[in-house]
């Protein structure tokens, strides 16, 4: 691993670093922000996925997440949402191929030769990240945007012991069920449905997948709510399951970071009281 | 004056807006934050110039002020750093042409055609957000980013009546006795070093130009601070005037937005405070 870039920020250190990927079997880069607390042991750590057409460096930029993790003690941890480089498998549109893995293992070719974001999430970088950096791996919380947040779902509905809170802005909640979902889950994991339900939060929770609560922002002038979002099909779902959904529509917002960071604070706090 | 993008952010408005300028004589692009207290009356506004490279979009993407500005009832105005588009004067370097209008009006051709940057800084742009805002142009103050810190000083000296308050971070604060600077105006302002004097800060304190205080801020690990910065000269020059300075030196801190976004807070806080 080698680090890219290091700067101060709020009192930590703002990380951007790249490694050779086993799982996806390219380089990839992610970013890593450890508070002013990691200097003196190891601290929780909240991951981050993000949306479609995003790398760590959306995020990074402008997520305004820094001065609350340091003031709350917390790492953060953005990775990027596919594989990169040249002869990584891509297609027209930005919702396929670069910057839109959705956080699957792909099956079908091309993509299955790099498209293994699932693992690359729920196990290589957790373990590099935790043998390279002061963290406490007994207290992770997930949250994500978009695509990332249905990674987050998804993510946090098949480890629950991993993560001791879940949070999303605007995720994909049933990607089966809208267009952006049912174009990458074909090329990815090909058209046998039954295989997608691994990864759609709403369909996993119908199928026993539990997580003790969770909470959801959308805005509700993001133009993608209506149609790829579907936050609404969390409710029905959460409330027969018995998980505690906080869903708050945000007047005004839209889909973009200047809604992900009104909020991010708010996230990191919640995560925090959970990860005491 | 279009609106090319709004965006609701910490509950206020995040808008980015075009014109078409008589001082450079092409369109322009500036955004400006308007907190929710704006709803209700004018609001006091906080101007910030950018640093050499820079557009509006760097510090209005990574700048972390709304959060501070919505809290503190302040509207944010980030204009662009020179003229913009076809036929617009440049050379090779970042640090001269476009991106490097070092906030004068050029007198030297090809310069002087378009980069008018003190008179549209000065007089045009805050002339056109007090016609279309809700701002209240008695309560205004000015900070900046390196050849933006010195935009800010020399302006703030040149206007102190105008400014209730004027900050920057890491600022050039002598251009006349450094290679940016020198570069810079013996193109804009010609080879009469005299001329540069009205936009030299620490000149301007000598020549008996006269602000109530000052706060600067500096990273220590900044790469720029010894041959560009030379925040130094700021110490003997104001207290020679009575200008009360607080120049602090942050350890750790680069020229980034890192370090510009862990202090923006800070700043705003302390302008709010001299806009009551």
């Amino acid at each position: 691993m080698e680090v890219v870039s290091e700067a101060r920020s709020h009192g930590g250190r703002q990380l951007v670093c790249r490694h050779a990927s086993a799982a996806t079997a390219c380089e990839m880069t992610f970013s890593l922000y450890l508070p002013p607390q990691a200097d003196a042991g190891a601290v929780p750590l909240v991951t981050y996925l993000s949306g479609l057409t995003c790398t760590h460096a959306n995020v990074t930029d402008k997520g305004e997440y820094r001065a609350a993790c340091a003031e709350l003690g917390l790492a953060f941890l953005a990775p990027d949402t596919s594989p990169r480089g040249e002869g990584i498998a891509d297609e027209d549109g930005w919702d396929i191929g670069l910057g839109a893995g959705f956080y699957v293992d792909a099956t079908q070719q091309p993509w299955s030769a790099n498209y293994r974001m699932w693992r690359y999430v729920t196990d290589e970088l957790p373990s590099l990240v935790a043998a390279e950096f002061p963290l406490d791996m007994a207290r992770q919380a997930i949250t994500g945007h978009s695509m990332g947040g249905h990674g987050a779902l998804t993510v946090a509905l098949h480890q629950p012991d991993r993560f001791r809170s879940v949070s999303a802005f605007a995720p994909i909640v049933a990607p089966a069920q809208v267009p952006w979902g049912e174009k990458a889950f074909s090329r990815y994991l090909g058209p046998d449905r039954a295989s997608w339900r691994a990864h759609d939060a709403v369909a996993l929770i119908k199928d026993g997948a539990r997580v003790p609560e969770l909470l959801v922002d959308v805005g509700d002038a993001d133009p993608f709510l209506e149609r790829e979002l579907k936050p609404e099909l969390l409710e029905p779902a959460c409330a027969d399951a018995g998980i505690a959904l906080t869903l708050r529509r945000q007047p005004g917002y839209d889909h973009s970071y200047y809604f992900i960071s009104t909020f991010m604070a708010d996230h990191l706090r919640w995560h925090a009281e959970r990860l005491r």
